[in-house]
């Protein structure tokens, strides 16, 4: 990858195909209609599929099994699509319009979204997990695999930050605390996905640090432009309610660094975030570089 | 096992204080507290553990690794734990009490219940796939395990099920239909807790075929008894809201049978599970026969 500036468009391009095509091939497939549908509407045809792409980035760099890495990325864009769904629900964040289209449970009902988020969650793990007639994975990267996604996903990691942020409504939280909450509710899950790339791979355990570094940046930095964007766009261009986070009265880097310091330390943790790759031993980070540009660059 | 009739009682108290214990060893552990909270309230002090006994009596049968059996046993019930917090919300059942307490959503509020139930089906899979410094189970075994869970979880199974079981509501199903939804909704993880059981040895491939029949026959008679007791039965035996289905005019083995002929095909795959027992090849089969009685001495 001599030039990333003209090859990045065309690696994402190229990946964006693989990642929907497979999602297509493989979500809602021989599922009672209507849970199948609903799946499908969550799924398909929406999302930045930021994750899938770290996923893919991470295997490519680190040399490792594309059809694993493939099954990899949909597993941790269904717990990601999941999230949203349950995320969505009037008990939750009550939300009509995720990626300017209605949420789940507008288009098919509460109980619906209910499963079919449920259903979601048990397709990651299936993926991970074809036997050999389905595809030929090594057991022991199909346990990694369902190892590092079990725990993104659950109470140490995706589902422990939300309810962080449940209880977190209107109480005026220290930045550690913040920290902690986006760590685990966002962090966790962009982390996985670039070390769940190189679980792949043979790479070495100083890779694996140097990529866990990494993806511990850009998740946060993913969350603080996250509320930079809450405050600084519109809806349209979000695709989802903005201003939200303000109205519930939800603790955000904003409200507490102030616009310019909370753009400061998105910069700061990019910065991180190539540091680490610089400190991997690998040779080529051009597109992991890339996406933690597109990360940030949103932002300014 | 010489005396099953002495032994029986004695080995599903030895487990189930296995099972107790690993448990509450495990669930909400390091978890938020508000969210650790409501996933010990859901899981533990609870239910008869049916799919552990299953999980743990077909290990011990194929002489299996009793270490991986205990996660396996765990984690089935954690799915079937997360499939009642969710099922009991007020979009699905809304149902007020179970095991004769206020449900989930009841004691910790809606969003908590949702939360709790996503936490715990993570966790699931979480309990399956333990690091070396954890615990040393094969990792061919690890993906093996999640391979058989998020099958019998997700669309093709459980969950599945519980959305035909949706749409069906004041649909008059056929017999086939209805086998169809109960083999998903209920006899998919039960089968799933037997055959897990057995993946945890090297069982010949016989074994697993007659254990398979095993588990799909008291699957499906354990639905099929659940139909009888909710008319038979008062809600303070059950633990939950008795003549729940026919209030909600929800297809029911006893509405499409009757009752007497609902008792017959109960006693009938009583039967066929211990034709499969017989045809194992396994020596010892008592107390896998001895939970087959449990399922449906219920009903009579």
């Amino acid at each position: 990858m001599s030039n990333p500036s003209s090859d990045f468009p065309h690696w994402i391009q190229q990946q964006l195909g693989r990642v929907e095509q497979a999602l297509s091939d493989w979500v809602g497939r021989d599922a009672p209609h209507a849970l199948g549908e609903a799946m499908r509407y969550a799924v398909l045809d929406g999302g930045k599929r930021l994750r899938p792409l770290l996923v893919l980035a991470a295997c490519e760099a680190t040399d490792g099994l594309q059809s694993a890495a493939l099954r990899a990325a949909c597993s941790v864009e269904l717990i990601h699509a999941y999230s949203l769904v349950h995320d969505d629900m009037p008990c939750m964040d009550n939300d009509v319009l995720r990626r300017g289209k209605p949420t789940v449970h507008v288009a098919y009902g509460e109980a619906s979204a209910l499963l079919a988020g449920d259903a979601l969650q048990a397709l990651a793990f299936e993926l991970l997990t074809p036997d050999a007639s389905e595809e030929d994975i090594p057991s022991a990267m199909q346990a990694t695999l369902c190892r590092l996604l079990a725990r993104a996903a659950g109470s140490h990691g995706m589902a422990g930050g939300q309810a962080i942020d449940l209880a977190s409504v209107g109480v005026a939280l220290t930045r550690p605390e913040l920290q902690r909450m986006h760590a685990l509710k966002t962090g966790a899950l962009l982390q996985a996905s670039v070390v769940m790339g190189a679980a792949c791979s043979n790479a070495s355990s100083a890779t694996h640090t140097a990529l866990q570094q990494y993806g511990a940046a850009i998740g946060l930095a993913f969350q603080v432009v996250d509320d930079i964007l809450d405050v600084t766009a519109d809806s349209q261009t979000l695709g989802k309610t903005a201003g939200k986070d303000a109205a519930n009265d939800k603790p955000t880097y904003v409200s507490l660094l102030g616009l310019d310091a909370s753009r400061a330390y998105a910069r700061q943790l990019h910065e991180e975030a190539v540091q680490a790759l610089q400190a991997s031993g690998l040779e080529r980070t051009d597109t992991l570089r890339a996406l933690a540009d597109l990360v940030i660059e949103r932002a300014f």
